[in-house]
């Protein structure tokens, strides 16, 4: 790692996830110079004080000009004028990475938007986040020991891939890579559709008329199902429109299974309920204890 | 409080709910002498050795004909036996109270089996737990600050209610008092449903051919989300059993809910995921931030 260094990064979007990325650099002394693009002015000046980047671009353009290295960090609404805007611009030598939770969209993104530096841009999704935002969040371990799924296009080149997944690791990720629509299906389980169903359960008592009572009630195991429908609505808006078909047909799974646990309540089935959630807690303590493999069926990358 | 004391306190099932009951009465100079009942002779050992208890019961009839007060916190499935079994030995100054997660069964066994002592026994749920079990993980605190339903019969004597009430608050418990149906019907929102709805996430996802693979790129999100899924299959079959008609009409609701979610994600609706997810938001953050009205509809008892 230590001969991998990057002379001037430019990232757009400097808040949790651009910021801890240009820290876990800094630590590992991976970066030289790091500029911050960014619609709050505010974010911006409390990232240069925190010496999360070196510069606030005062030129977009100039800026990826003679950049090596660009992380889109921004909404994934923002990201299709983002490339157009840039794309003209970006020097020719420039690696181009993003950090969004849905892969499909991003690379049609790419494809319609990137032009002549698609074959230098490798679409990622680092699996590490927490309830906090902004630069104020940032930190330099964020993304240690944390999956980074990359989905690089057909048109993608070979050091491109090389390039984004050494600076990956330079943050101490490990990485994973598989095809877009797999990663999609793959979040559509484990990640958007727990979100959907914790949004709605909060969502279906806060409309009740004893709403209040009802939460007056709820203790600790609510506290934690629910504490994902405190993510940000219009991150999530984006995620459920981008990862749609997949999303829908996990919960139309979902339903099923609610369907039949339903009914085995209604008949009072004592034995199959218990066998239901001890494999269930079975399953999860596997999980937990990391004793599940640990790589999967994804091609990971050492 | 300081004049509230319990000369003897016989305890059926002392593991955290149990044990914490005596030592928080300890702590509060309420009790003077405590008799463990149990299945487990390790886990009545280990009571003594930490002091939550200073005797374990040879003759369980002996040990209740002159007791104070009983607590019955073994799981529900024991309970019918255990008040068939006492109920003709019961010393006539004895106050009962339970700890069980469901109140309308409760109320059917004791109705059933607990004859002359009825008047004298006061349902109770203390909303107060931890994922930890058996008496090792008792503590004073547990119930500070904590909830505790009570839903006394028509039947009960005003004196008893007050003793069980004056017991609960020298453990630092809050007392409400509600109808057992009521109860029951809240409970299965805010309490049953989630975890239902957990174990069906990880059930579904684990059944799957690459499960592996799932479980890989699951976060923090399902890991919150999933932590009541690690919850005692069998307390949780007891549960579902015993409150299967307001449980199963809360499924039903929450199908209806996801099956709207559902459409409006099918049919790409970003402004009504957004308002549905943002109103979602809003209503954990006000009960998360305590802003909620803290007395709710419930009759609480000052």
């Amino acid at each position: 790692m230590a001969n991998f260094r990057i002379d001037k990064l430019v990232i757009f979007g400097v808040g949790l996830i651009g910021g801890s990325f240009a820290l876990a650099l800094r630590e590992a002394d991976a970066v030289k110079h790091v500029v911050g693009v960014g619609r709050n002015r505010d974010n911006l000046e409390r990232a240069l004080e925190l010496k999360v980047i070196d510069e606030i671009a005062s030129d977009i353009k100039r800026a990826v000009s003679d950049a090596d290295f660009i992380l889109l960090a921004t909404p994934v609404g923002q990201m299709a004028e983002l490339m157009r805007t840039i794309a003209p611009h970006v020097s020719a030598r420039a690696m181009i990475t993003d950090a969004g939770s849905t892969k499909h969209d991003v690379v049609q993104l790419a494809r319609e938007s990137l032009q002549k530096c698609l074959p230098r841009f490798v679409p990622a999704h680092p699996i590490a986040g927490a309830e906090t935002s902004g630069v104020a969040a940032a930190r330099a371990d964020l993304y240690r020991g944390k999956n980074v799924v990359i989905t690089p296009l057909a048109e993608t080149d070979a050091p491109a891939i090389d390039t984004v997944c050494a600076a990956w690791r330079a943050c101490g990720a490990k990485l994973v890579r598989m095809k877009a629509d797999e990663h999609d299906r793959i979040f559509a389980a484990v990640s958007h559709l727990p979100h959907v169903l914790a949004y709605a359960l909060v969502n279906m008592l806060a409309q009740r008329w004893n709403a209040d009572q009802l939460f007056d009630f709820a203790a600790g195991g609510f506290r934690d199902f629910t504490r994902i429908a405190g993510s940000s609505p219009e991150m999530w808006r984006d995620i459920c429109v981008a990862n749609r078909e997949a999303l829908a047909r996990e919960l139309r799974h979902y339903q099923a299974e609610i369907e039949r646990v339903t009914v085995m309540i209604e008949a009072g089935q004592a034995d199959q309920l218990q066998a239901l959630f001890a494999a269930a807690r079975e399953a999860r303590s596997a999980w937990s204890a990391g004793l599940t493999d640990q790589t999967g069926s994804a091609e990971s990358i050492p």
